[in-house]
């Protein structure tokens, strides 16, 4: 359910219609939010308090919901950070790791949580897939933003763009690869998708004209990940990359930074934007949205991204199933 | 007609029919290359020689050639680079600025050049808007870059992504900032255009926390042409900028860096993207579009962005009528 007091009550309740056809969805978060969520975007569906993901089978009209949490949110007020719903936004996520990890749930995809919410519960989280990766054990993971017929990985990310020449390694760049490499394979039901790896500079350097980091960086990552197997090519000129995996020429981009990456999903996807997290033992995807507290509340938040996300979730879990788990 | 070497006179020859409902094209280029263009691209359109655009009037089977330079090109060979070529090319590009500038022609629309070509005719000039503008004695230019909806000017362009920093000023994105100002008026028939700036840094730097560009550099140049009346706002995040544009928000984008802009341009517009070069005392657009050595002489080469250029050349120019001059 994310954060209470942001959107993912009521597009959990929107979404709901067009997750049954999808997969056996429950919900992990608070019934009395949920209720009120259902009747704010003027669904009639009931919600059935349950204690085991198997113990009632989802329907149309009847959302399982598993309380998760002993955090008091009747109090909570939507669009204002709330430390009880920070916490129960931990505690929700933290049951369906569990649920999952016992092999009762196939898979997590999570309505967004408020980074300020959790920090006055007092955890010290950037984010879910930190949590996620703490729980896990994992230390290589990565967040892959997908669109429809497109991943993309990204080496750095939140960071200013004068300092990402100093956080990109070929080291990173090949970790970077692989992860996309293993997320394309199960989305796209490819044995080898096609890894477009995006140059840093304008023209991919234009030979060196226009900086040396194609030469120096990047090329031997996309060397070193053909010689594991992996079909990368590139430094591709980003602009003429996108525009070219949007044709279909590529299964997978790794964007070197945040923009140039971001810029291309926004036009691309929209709404249908998803987040993977990647490297995890487990299988999970998000909304690529905030809990947009300006608008939370009011009934007009768009499920698009969390209906997507979980088309994303179940598709990965079909592939892990098909080839025998990971 | 740019370098003959180039896709140049088969552009011209297939988009002819395009252009006709457009405005009065004349083609200042060479007769000779001009007629085994048509019949490459399969058409029965006759060459007339004119000695001035008035001698004859257009039409879809007629295509009126001003011959304008003294070079042999009868050994010219297409796709491999030419001195004769290069040096034609700037001849004819100095004849359409003669004619335009007397008030003859209304405006310039050109086909590719060949750098390697004028090099190698002793002519040291990047492109087209550099001997533009020195004939025209401009020292404020720029290459602005418009798909149908949006054009864009970018404070940096062809630079390593590293060199960025050093060569972004507050002056020189005021200067943008007005160039595109008086460019998208006359486009967009809008009296006040909507200019939004892109921010250098992911999230506009999120207040300060991934960089300060957006503080130092960019807000001064936006609150500096506000004054001047120019409705520029930003710095606004890239990302969310350009899906913003493409939405209808803004008629110009404020780009930083050279792949920030043409990541959006090159899915917004692909094809029918159009060099405008701005702040010269003429109209002139171009192809946004290189000679294509590759497949020159082949007749598969795409001539939208050529009628596009022109469709954009023939707005300036009745703009500017409009309007009593620029």
């Amino acid at each position: 359910m994310g954060d209470a007091a942001g959107i993912g009550p009521e597009i959990i309740a929107k979404a709901w219609p067009d997750l049954i056809p999808i997969c056996r969805p429950v919900v992990v978060g608070d019934p009395l939010w949920l209720r009120w969520a259902i009747r704010l975007v003027g669904s009639t569906a009931a919600v059935r308090v349950i204690r085991h993901p198997d113990d009632f089978e989802p329907a149309h009209d009847v959302i399982p919901c598993l309380p998760a949490s002993a955090q008091d949110l009747s109090s909570v007020e939507p669009g204002k950070v709330s430390a009880a719903a920070g916490r129960a936004a931990y505690d929700f996520l933290s049951a369906a790791i569990d649920w999952t990890r016992a092999g009762v749930a196939d898979g997590i995809v999570t309505a967004p949580l408020h980074k300020e919410g959790l920090r006055s519960a007092g955890l010290h989280y950037p984010g879910h897939t930190e949590i996620l990766a703490e729980r896990t054990g994992t230390q290589q993971f990565a967040m892959l933003l997908s669109v429809p017929g497109l991943t993309v990985a990204h080496v750095t990310l939140h960071m200013a763009l004068r300092d990402v020449f100093a956080h990109l390694t070929t080291a990173g760049i090949i970790e970077k690869i692989r992860l996309l490499d293993d997320v394309t394979r199960r989305l796209e039901s490819r044995e080898h998708p096609r890894i477009g790896v995006a140059a840093l500079n304008p023209h991919a350097s234009d030979g060196g004209l226009f900086g040396d980091e194609e030469a120096t960086l990047i090329r031997p990552a996309v060397e070193a990940a053909r010689v594991e197997g992996i079909d990368a090519t590139g430094p591709w000129p980003s602009d003429t990359l996108f525009a070219r995996a949007r044709k279909g020429e590529f299964d997978g981009v790794v964007a070197m930074y945040h923009d140039q990456g971001h810029i291309a999903l926004k036009l691309m996807g929209g709404m249908r934007a998803v987040n993977i997290s990647a490297g995890l033992p487990l299988v999970r995807t998000s909304v690529a949205h905030g809990t947009a507290y300006d608008i939370a509340g009011r009934g007009v938040a768009d499920p698009t991204s969390l209906v997507e996300a979980t088309r994303v979730a179940a598709r990965l879990v079909a592939s892990k199933t098909e080839q025998g788990g990971n």
